[in-house]
């Protein structure tokens, strides 16, 4: 990242280093340092030239690693995680075992509190960075307990266009460049258990077209010392066949077929391989064209790790049972009598648990001023609920204890992912938010109000972004019955003038309250405000209800969520959407959640709609579902799920000093 | 892995779950517990029916988890790492960080024992155990300093056919489950590292196909703040290119061609991506067939992570700037014009440097004597050298000290897997072998003696294979200048008279001393002959010396292994061998060292002719490069370099209990 411009808190004197120097610019540089919870700053001004404007060169891992994070064993001493329940990687960043919960099941919850945002730019408004500056002034700077609770980034990104994604300036997750690269492996973990199913699916089609059932009977249940015995995941299979035989040599010839042959229809197949990888290429795919595999060739595609069904189980799950059960009930494809066909079917379910037993552990980080954040799980806003896992917030809010906070976020505006929050979230924990710190930026208003950037009228447009676009994603929250905070993610083009005006109107269209925050240039300290307005609201009643009860038809649910959190007049179905629709609730998936895969550039499907469109319907091109993952997923426009990388991706400037083991580039 | 029987070395009672007993068969469970370094054992002996036969069911995973492993930083301490040069990754494992080798930089190493093995049954013959048996004698019971390096296995086979590869019965590593997961990523780092060549390579192509000249070069070298420079990755291709500016306004327009344009021929690609998955349907696929990717379809195809160029890498670097240099220099196509294209052209090669920055720190467990053990890259055997890190070693051997032994593993049989531990890992890391121990079973000599197993014949059939195989095998290592001790892995079928037979032999054959070895049912004190029998011949000299000098001919640095080692009359290039070997010269590559792709199961390229074949031309169907890892592969046959799965993968048993977080079925 490149800064224009730092807020100057003290004085001093460093050395510069000369890579900072760039022609027609002065440089300033800021050095934190942590002592006793407050951060001092160290400036120094150097005028290169005449130039008037001051150009900062710092990057974001450039303000990482000047702040050594403390050792993770005596962060996790501070906040009262027991040496036995803690799993180090690194020095850093550790996993923190689940027995925690069992541990203090009657400490009384923190206030819980979620951080969503405005209908964005494609920019992205700061919600990250809101988040980890409220900790950062909660516990280092208003001595409450709290914890952030984050998503981890997909490693893709950072080697294409996005960067890193551990907040950034004075309010980030350090070290960043471990928060944006392997961390614990836990996308790692998906990858390998997401792909263990594909490779089980297409052998397993070439198995049954290859051999007789008495064939495939022994030597899917092959006689071990003369014995002839069922796995229990075979017993499973039997039971939801209907056939309640454990003996193998019992079966008839029928049974027998039924059971070996899961018969998956190749064009009903809708499990897709992953990577972490930016790799447009493998969009669409032809696969199996070697001889060996004789011809059975299949078109298939790749998606991005994190668009995995298995992440989206991950940030769901709150325990392990109950994550060994979703990936149980995983539907892969649809068998060609119409039967779904999941990955118990296919005798993975176990090896799934297996690689995923460490990933469901959360991992503890810290922010640059030393106070805990959670990083676990980063499942896709628009195809899944973009929301970080139940389990860190459960284990963070014991931690906290009653008067503590926990602060996490939910992906992209909050028609979406604050949406997904309540009705697929909270469902599936049972966990109650307190208060919805909404983030806003005078950049998106303007843009809701009408812009582009019109000096003259940008009074006018500031007005009219908050009168809309923020007006209705108050109303939103206010829907769910949670009281909402504006915090205006202040830039350093924004006037004192507009600072007002929005906390002004923020206030009329329903907040609660709204403050500026100055997180990026000062931590916790440029959140004080926002940190003593959310400690505020959380003494005012929530009273806390979904949108819609679960057990609505689909298309209720659909139609509740388009006109009552979108602003649509209507929904309209494509044929294949209804069709999908009926064959979820024969299949008895009629009474799961609804997960809209819609643009997050809109309240609408249309991204060039800005502000609060209404008098539109919205079109339900598909249905697709994530059945292990418990929701229904409208598709309303295109998504793609696997990136690309650009002509010149962020690779380039990403390098390691092999002596210092210094990384460069990542930002 | 089930077991027919074991030694018993004590008695007592302990109470035996009823899932052990299985109809028909006699119970035994040996239960060790580590105190003071001493293994004991408690056993109990039920006899649930009349049969005679005693069948034991004990799996590896239930040995492995008996057994608690101490903490590794305790292990580090009494090893003699420092805390901070330890990074724990949970308990029982860690990795340990270079800085290390500077710190021990005057310490005298220790003794250099090889483990290779006679040609092999598929089945294998057990170097892993003998290896783990060999430490655990040498620490726990001669109270020698040793340690074991071993390579980390890939993860597909542990749920495809293979299960685990942590050594068994009672020369394990442990826990033998992280072990065979995802250890410390590094498998998943090297697959996140491989795949961004790939998707690099595939969108490059793209954006040259779809832009301008100085379109190209106005994205790669773009103006920031009005100020337009290469970034050091950039300077370095223009500098092989001859263009030696580093003003971008100063290129021709031909020199901003020459630069911008990769110009991979799409046939000419080398490069494959890799998944950790046994997934044979992505052998050979086509790419690019989604509408974005504009038609640019090419045919590819996917190899399990360990066959990656870079899993090489890490094995043969000897520190992280070695490393990152040779990520640099990798080949992964060749242009239109015919010159190669490499990593760094891409601008990949310091993103990949970070993605691996943790990788190559090798990975610190233990045995189940409690004893150190390195795990530490696992390259193929055939298309790479098969062998564990050079980093690994380099650090054990420092830590042992000049009276200790590091005990390192070489991949199949001597003929490979120990030729080229010699001819390019000793070369890349300068370091210098004490003894070799070969390994050989009875029923694999059987078949070297011209088996099957006819009872009349046996003595013939094992005497037989002792003076083929075994003989030629013995004589290999003495090509080097490196003494050998046979170790004879013992199995219960073996007789007393088989077992003197072949010591008795192998001595005559020329091995410094040949005994049989009882590790995998009673652990060190099972390997306490070969343990003295390998500190005895490290006493006498070894005057190693490479087979071949390094600035031979390509062509006939192959010709001197073929006959030499294989025993081939000569070698038979085809004519897309001979033009490689042309090319590879012309390129520079000609004094790399040369890694044969060959079968392991004959000294030949055939794999059923068994002993020690003589009279056959060796044919090298094609040549390849792995430039960054720095070795020229002939391909003697057609080497598979992605496994598939059977009708019953392993994975139908591997299962996960929610509750206690126990693993059961990896075996």
């Amino acid at each position: 990242m490149q800064a224009d411009a730092l807020v100057l808190l003290g004085a001093g004197t460093i050395d510069v280093p000369p890579s900072w120097v760039r022609p027609g610019a002065a440089v300033i540089r800021c050095q934190p340092s942590l002592e006793t919870g407050i951060v001092t700053y160290t400036v120094i001004v150097i005028t290169i030239t005449l130039h008037s404007c001051f150009s900062v060169f710092i990057s974001d891992i450039e303000i990482s690693r000047a702040q050594t994070p403390k050792p993770v064993d005596q962060l996790a001493a501070e906040i009262g995680v027991l040496p036995e329940e803690l799993e180090a990687y690194g020095r850093s960043k550790a996993k923190v075992q689940l027995s925690l919960l069992d541990r203090l099941h009657t400490q009384p919850d923190g206030k819980y509190v979620l951080v969503a945002g405005i209908t964005p730019t494609p920019l992205g408004e700061g919600k990250s960075t809101v988040t980890i500056g409220l900790v950062q002034a909660l516990s280092a700077h208003l001595k409450l307990n709290s914890f952030a609770c984050l998503r981890q980034p997909s490693q893709g990104p950072t080697f294409g266009v996005k960067g890193g994604a551990a907040g950034g300036g004075y309010a980030q997750v350090i070290p960043m460049e471990e928060f944006n690269l392997h961390l614990t492996g836990d996308i790692h973990a998906i990858t390998a258990a997401n792909n263990l199913v594909a490779a089980a699916i297409d052998a397993r089609m070439l198995h049954e077209a290859t051999q007789s059932d008495k064939a495939l009977f022994n030597r899917l249940v092959p006689s071990v010392n003369g014995v002839r015995r069922f796995s229990p995941i075979q017993i499973s299979r039997l039971n939801r066949l209907g056939i309640n035989k454990t003996d193998p040599a019992s079966l008839t010839p029928q049974e027998v077929s039924t059971f070996v042959r899961l018969d998956l229809d190749p064009s009903k197949i809708t499990w897709q391989r992953v990577v972490d990888t930016n790799d447009r290429f493998l969009r669409k795919i032809t696969v199996g064209q070697a001889s060996t595999e004789k011809g059975m060739i299949r078109e298939t595609g790749f998606d991005i790790a994190v668009a995995s069904e298995i992440m989206a189980i991950l940030a769901l799950a709150d325990s392990l049972e109950d994550m060994k059960n979703r990936l149980a009930r995983m539907v892969v494809g649809t068998s060609r009598s119409g039967q779904p066909i999941t990955a118990e079917d296919l005798g993975v379910s176990g090896a799934l648990a297996v690689l995923m037993k460490d990933a469901i552990k959360p991992t503890m980080m810290q922010t640059l001023e030393g106070t805990p954040v959670f990083v676990h799980a980063g499942p896709f806003a628009n195809i899944a609920h973009g929301n970080s896992s139940v389990l860190a917030d459960k284990l963070a809010l014991k931690l906290v204890g009653r008067n503590g906070f926990v602060v996490t976020e939910a992906g992209f505006g909050a028609d979406i992912g604050m949406e997904k929050f309540f009705n697929i979230k909270c469902r599936a924990s049972g966990l109650r938010p307190n208060v919805v710190v909404l983030v806003a930026t005078v950049r998106a208003l303007k843009m809701h109000g009408g812009g582009p950037n019109v000096i003259a009228k940008v009074r006018i447009l500031v007005a009219g972004g908050c009168r809309s676009n923020l007006r209705k994603q108050i109303q939103i929250a206010h829907l769910f019955g949670v009281p909402v905070v504006v915090a205006l993610n202040v830039f350093k083009t924004d006037t004192q003038a507009e600072i007002d005006l929005v906390c002004q109107l923020a206030k009329e269209c329903g907040a609660s309250d709204a403050v500026p925050c100055h997180h990026w240039a000062q931590g916790g300290r440029g959140s004080l405000e926002l940190a003593q307005a959310v400690n505020e609201a959380t003494s005012r009643p929530s009273n806390f209800q979904f949108l819609y009860n679960i057990e609505m038809p689909i298309v209720e649910k659909i139609r509740t969520i388009a006109q009552k959190v979108y602003g649509a007049d209507d929904i309209e179905l494509s044929p294949e959407a209804e069709a999908k629709i009926d064959y979820y609730n024969q299949q008895g998936y009629g009474s799961l959640p609804i997960c809209m895969a819609k643009t997050h550039l809109s309240l609408s499907h249309m991204p060039d709609k800005k502000g609060a469109p209404t008098g539109f319907t919205l079109p339900i091109r598909d249905v697709r579902a994530s059945i292990g993952a418990g929701f229904i997923f409208p598709l309303v426009g295109t998504m793609s799920t696997m990136p690309g990388l650009p002509t010149r991706p962020c690779f380039y400037d990403i390098d390691l000093d092999p002596v210092t083991e210094e990384i460069t580039g990542l930002f």
